[in-house]
């Protein structure tokens, strides 16, 4: 395997991979920098910026690793178009998304948070509580990538019938029992509904007005996928009639005035970002972070972004 | 379908089951009572005492039906020695608390009541949030009955490795996958351990000593069965040193001091009786309490106790 002359390292810094990962990065160059210099040939970025004039200041540049998922900071077609290979850590959380989804559902279900409050404070009758099943429920996936893939086998072994919208067909997943619907089928007959979309330009606010209009009493909706996919105006205005229950993660990703929209109502949920989490995805990523850098250096590139 | 004379009502009122309930069962006999009467031929229990003498002051008495699982309190031995068929209402509650036990691992998991609360207060970073996935962990099953078959083939889909013990084989799901091992090894190897034993009196105190100090570090202990399965002792000895988490439901059942001496380590969670209040386990109750009073009018009784 041939090696880098130089990595920089730009947008991150040592305590975001461990030791280990590091020890192996250092073997595949004869350098790593965190300083800025015109001779790398390899960069790895996180969240920063990418831009024409950047990839311009490095003329060795052959590769460039992306420690996320989203790729959007980085101008991959121009650095295409100079011969840069860009690669990026696709399906990383695929397992930790799946399971938070199921945590935040069955929380909102069994009431759990309150349920530890009143058994800490001695109440151990159990009056009060309720609850409805995920079994023998219609369970509508709007997007079915790796992590719609995980979630709708999972609402199967819990007995719920799947339900799915995607842009393009998965064979996989419907040979298990999972049923391809409209869009506006799959939002209007689910009792929960999971989005599992990426970002991009075209899905944005796909779920629309008429659509959260079309929601069935009693539902349940989840997004753990970006907030912009959904017309959050709308979203209030079924909230304020009380009968859908929103959970959903990334605040972080909105601006503040619209999630204090949204979360006054009680049958809101709201978690901090925390479906990606886990001590495993934080392994997979960066094993991912390191193969896609040996695998350029064996001229066998994995999760190009182009 | 031939009818009763007269069904006597005794432990519960006309709140514990809907009226449509009511309605079916008024249909099953010339006369329903909520005092005793000496002639009833079919009496309806719930948790109250069924004894010998009270058998015998029935002289009429046909059939017994228990509004519930256990039939500890009723002297089914004697009854049938005499004749009397007596149907309980097992498995009802099979999905419910199957959920229910997904449901508080994962809430642990993710630590949610903490994650709400940050976010209710206005904390949308993430910081400080950690967690482990099922996926590729062993989950350790102790009695397959039907609610640890779900547990199990839930556990399956999110990718755990399921390892059991029973006191009989289920060919069914280790066909599916799970492995039966000796009681010890499952104990000891589970990452996820998950009790689903009926409360029988040679199944007390079946987790013992040994076996709770052969815990794996790190690993989620849950309960949802009764607490006699369980050395409480040896159990409080290990959350003391603190790397094991116990999570359970029944402090309802247990001496409130025995409750207090667990609850009071921060590795152990309590929730309230709740596993089996789903509407859906609510409706099934009652339709398989009516369908045991009409199975035996037919001559088919089902759900017998002996």
């Amino acid at each position: 395997m041939t090696k880098f002359n130089k990595i920089l390292v730009t947008g991150f810094s040592q305590s975001n991979l461990d030791e280990n990962v590091w020890a192996k990065i250092r073997e595949l160059a004869d350098e790593v920098v965190f300083e800025f210099t015109p001779d790398a040939d390899c960069l790895l970025s996180r969240f920063n910026k990418i831009d024409k004039e950047f990839i311009n200041s490095l003329p060795q540049l052959k590769y460039i690793g992306i420690l996320a998922t989203g790729s959007a900071t980085v101008d991959y077609e121009y650095a295409n178009s100079k011969g840069i290979v860009v690669s990026n850590i696709p399906g990383y959380a695929t397992e930790s998304v799946a399971e938070f989804t199921f945590a935040i559902i069955l929380e909102n279900l069994r009431n759990l948070k309150k349920a530890k409050q009143v058994a800490r404070d001695g109440d151990f009758s159990g009056d009060g509580f309720s609850a409805t099943e995920i079994k023998g429920k219609t369970f509508g996936i709007i997007g079915m990538g790796r992590i719609g893939v995980r979630v709708a086998e999972i609402a199967m072994a819990f007995g719920a019938k799947v339900v799915y919208w995607s842009r393009s067909r998965k064979e996989e997943i419907e040979a298990k029992g999972a049923k391809y619907e409209s869009l506006d089928n799959v939002v209007s007959k689910s009792d929960f509904l999971s989005l599992h979309l990426n970002r991009v330009k075209e899905l944005e606010g796909i779920i629309d007005e008429q659509q959260i209009k079309s929601l069935k009493s009693g539902m349940v909706f989840i997004n753990v996928a970006p907030m912009e996919l959904i017309n959050l105006t709308a979203l209030e205005n079924q909230l304020k009639e009380g009968d859908i229950t929103f959970i959903f993660d990334h605040p972080d990703e909105m601006n503040p005035e619209d999630v204090t929209k949204l979360s006054q109502y009680k049958n809101c949920v709201v978690y901090p970002p925390i479906g990606f989490v886990t001590k495993e995805a934080r392994v997979l990523k960066q094993d991912i972070f390191v193969a896609n850098i040996e695998n350029f250096l064996r001229e066998k590139a994995s999760n190009r972004v182009s």
